[in-house]
């Protein structure tokens, strides 16, 4: 058999973690009410209300980009627009999915440093807007958290533009595709990195961080769950044996088993990370805050570790901050690390990079 | 443990087969390229090609709604209308999810025995329709097989139904969420029951046979299939780790697992209607011919079992045919068997309903 | 020349009232705000408090679809459905403009004689609704004033319908494409046909009667008029040069020029129902209470008539009440008379249809 | 009576010209087919094929929006993007209306000078395209002719863009909303400047040239155009006395009315032009090519102005060339010329722009 490549393109070309895929084996047997009306989903319900410490409604879908389009239609109606940063994952990789649940609403995107939006940013765009009628009225807002740059938003930052939002009569969704990526990072509690930020829903994502297929739309502001359950069943996200998504969950909160999964993914990351910068040459784009390297180096080395089967990709440049541009010949690349990517495979990254390098 | 109930609520109460859930985890391990791209994927779609003798696509979904409204979808644009029986699952149970998928299309319910679609019931509607702007344009029809009173169109029965449409402007789609089930029924090749007839696309059930969540839409008239990859990514039906779906089928096509599992289900489903038809004051609400039971009983005996424990439902008697409508005090039972269908649930409920109605 | 035929096909194959299209000339003049924010605009929106005597919101639009179809959009967001009566204009003859304006939203047609909804009628379908999120909920109503059988709605029929529908969630809206004419059936004041009596938007129709291009949408409940001039705006319903329509409706108010038009439709119309019900075979299908004539006659009559090149319409039986069924070889026949109906055509129609039938 | 102020703010702040409003008035007596079936829409039918030397396919419609709305809608189908300049009208103008009416469809902007596209700037989008399906495919490509910074496109400039676009895979749309004074600019024929440029689907201008409300989709690409009746009815913009929009049609083609009243505005645009630039420390931000100036002043004049009493705007700089930038202290600013301005106004605000820029 053929050697797997050193495989850093993304955290969704692994399965599930052992302790997810046998809570899925152990929830098959026997007969369970359908359509999420079974008790692994109630049970899932109450360990998200105790994670965040408050009464949040949780909803289970299976992609992230349902998670997201789902949350962001229920920010605003479809006849209004909702900010986030021009790279966010819900305007520019979920293929229009947002627009189109909303049913026709817009989404803007906003320029910034680090794939993060910041309060200035936002006022900036609100001050530049015309007034009357020309264009849909700005009601929602989505942020990424760890954002498309790898980057983490403090604390203090999500507050600050969820806060700029609400004055200007926005709600705030958060894309936690990679939230538990970002928690650690941060070193908070769930709820201080949401809804005491801010939040009004969150995307909180399984998939990439050891689940096959699972991800939760938690409403904090339930005065936006307002039948939700009928605007998931229309959108063909009302799983029939709610179980399969529910034992994933179950399991993956189970222990702080979903932490132990990012701080591995996170702690290799890092690793990377380091290792990169300190070939001569090579220079992070953006600091590594979560379990995503993006790395500046050399066209001819990208090439390079791509003809070696490396697999990782080359990334857009606009969000580099002012005094990190690329120079001439130098690219912009990504390499993820997930809670399955082997140490040894990082290990051999560097050294294949450094001698590449050389 | 408390007993279970005598479950006949649902094909959706049970998880997977064993088959289908050791396929999972055999799939887990290892570095599989995302969104489809995977080799058991690939296989998938070549099974599917073998089975239906034909080049068709193939796309794999998550829920029996979605196949349906994403290929309901494609038979027309969203200024159209799609006609349907009146009591299919497509109009009447999935919340509106194919006008929304449709993007504001309509679906169009005409009645008829046994909740089938008859040539002569097109033609009636079409010859009443008032021309001119007043009504969106017929352009789609979609039928289900079995239908939702357990009955099964013959393949003659599909071909009048779909010659008409087509001779009329209408592409045709097969919601086939118990697709097996009717297949056995009639004993003739899917390819026979499907694009033969006259079928264009079909929503191939999963779910309810045997898997814990897959669906496949498989287009046989590939010109409808044109962007359907983004259409499906747009509809948040893309999944990232698409072996998961994919195992799934790949065991149940395998060595026609499908098969047997239906086949257990439609022995069962036969059982018990023979049994509970020979209870004096019962008699069927339709022939079972597939894995669905219809009896229509005394509304006394109906609140009995339910009493008892008996987890079923009453039903619409708007599709009885004319020679045998409900009696004063009657009503419409559906019960369902399933491929994980105990025997022995089935003997009980008989002797149990034998001794109710005594 | 040749002759013109008799024409009573509808109350749109005329221009405009004499009063009406001057009202558009001296309007033309001089440079005006656009997008309604002229002095024209603001007197109508006044008058139509004064007429309503309450503080209702006004916005005009150019068509009759539009206004329903956004009215009906304002009624519920887009997962829900809004019931009706099975042949109103919304649901039957407006080519799917409300599902669509909606973003996808269902429109439910329950039956009735006259074509009304009746308190009974909505709680026998909200009665039978299975519960679940298998339909989307329902949260809105819709009835027209008067009604597509040409019968008027009594204020207490409005009341008790309106009452129900807010008794069980749903927001009220009427068609009033012939609220003129439906009033002065009434004798009530505007108010008391309208929010009074549970109207929560109105569609205040001018074209049928004397406009040659204007419609109203009125709120009485303003928090439903939230974002409304963005509404009209995205669906292209935001007319420039704004005077054109507000001339008219400003004409159109003045001085009870409305009603005095509406008055002669009624009239005639009133004489045309009495002349045909006197014929020996011929009967009324519903009362004449606006300016629609629903007559029954024998088919080879209505043949004979549209040979003779008058122009009528022949229409579905669906809504007869049971006491007045069609007999073999008869049909439902409409006429229509509008303000500018002549006299002499109604006589000469009269005349005419005495002949043939003798 | 106050003095009417200096009014250069719109071309749609005045009414019709004569000859459309009488025409207008003729056409309201008698009956006539309604929805369009009317002799006069007929008429202008053929008077738009006659002029485009081509059997293209004409819709009348109330507003641009709705034209432009309609038209893109038909360029591709919901999951589709459609490209236009960053500054067009329809993604920047029209509150949604085009990502609505094509139900939940993308309009990506692309920057350029002059507000115009050019062959380089979308081959250098679709280069940066990711591929997959991250991002709904591009099927349409939108122009405005003249554009939203007065230039207008050379018929070599049209037929590049086109071309390209076209051997891309995308229809293309132009919104004329000021087609007259593009193609008075041009000289050239409106066939030349359409189809055999490469134009598939032109919304064709009339309110702001002349009319009162009135504006045609024209179909050269017919393919496109199938069911638009249907199309346009649910869009609510099929008017009932279709004679309303067919007259001001018919009037404003007839005896090149049309070109006349736009060489007025152009003619008095071009001296309003020359007139500022003559002014020290003013210049142009674009070239005056058709009826809007577009002027480089100090922001203290401007206010002055405005201060003045006269109505024009300031504007956006994004699409200044690079060599035209604004210095401190400067803003572009937009006064727009009618049919309908009088020539004593450009020298009255020639003459105080002078005496204030003193």
């Amino acid at each position: 058999m053929a050697r797997q490549p050193l495989n850093f393109a993304s955290d969704n070309v692994v399965g599930a973690s052992d302790k997810v895929l046998q809570a899925i084996v152990a929830a098959n047997g026997g007969a369970l009410a359908s359509y999420g009306g079974d008790p692994i989903t109630k049970r899932v319900e109450q360990r998200l209300k105790d994670l965040f410490e408050t009464d949040c409604a949780t909803y289970l879908v299976t992609t992230g980009t349902a998670a997201n389009a789902l949350s962001i239609a229920c920010l605003a109606p479809p006849h209004c627009s909702v900010l986030c940063h021009e790279e966010a994952h819900a305007i520019d990789d979920e293929c229009g999915a947002p627009e189109f649940v909303m049913g026709g609403g817009k989404l803007v995107g906003v320029p910034g440093p680090g794939a993060k939006l910041t309060r200035k940013a936002v006022l900036d765009h609100l001050a530049a807007e015309p007034g009357g009628t020309r264009r849909p009225p700005l009601r929602g807002l989505s942020l990424s958290q760890a954002t498309e740059s790898g980057t983490v938003y403090t604390v203090e930052e999500i507050a600050a533009v969820a806060g700029t939002a609400h004055a200007n009569g926005m709600h705030v969704h958060m894309d936690g595709a990679r939230f538990a990526n970002a928690l650690l990072s941060l070193g908070c509690t769930p709820a201080e990195m949401t809804w005491k930020a801010g939040i009004d829903i969150l995307s909180f994502g399984g998939t990439k961080n050891g689940c096959l297929m699972a991800e939760a739309v938690v409403f904090f502001n339930r005065s936006l769950a307002e039948d939700f359950a009928f605007k998931r069943k229309r959108a063909g996200q009302t799983v029939s044996k709610g179980r399969l998504l529910a034992a994933q969950f179950d399991a993956y909160l189970d222990g702080d088993h979903w932490l132990a999964l990012a701080r591995q993914a996170n702690s290799l990351a890092t690793k990377l990370s380091r290792g990169l910068a300190a070939i001569p040459g090579l220079r992070p784009a953006w600091p590594t805050q979560a379990n995503e390297v993006f790395c500046i180096m050399p066209e001819t080395l990208f090439q390079q570790l791509q003809a070696d089967g490396v697999l990782l990709y080359d990334w857009t440049d606009k969000s580099l901050p002012r005094d990190n541009r690329l120079k001439k010949g130098e690219v912009v690349t990504r390499l993820i690390c997930s809670f399955a990517t082997p140490e040894k495979d990082v290990d051999a990254l560097l050294k294949l990079a450094r001698s590449r390098a050389g």
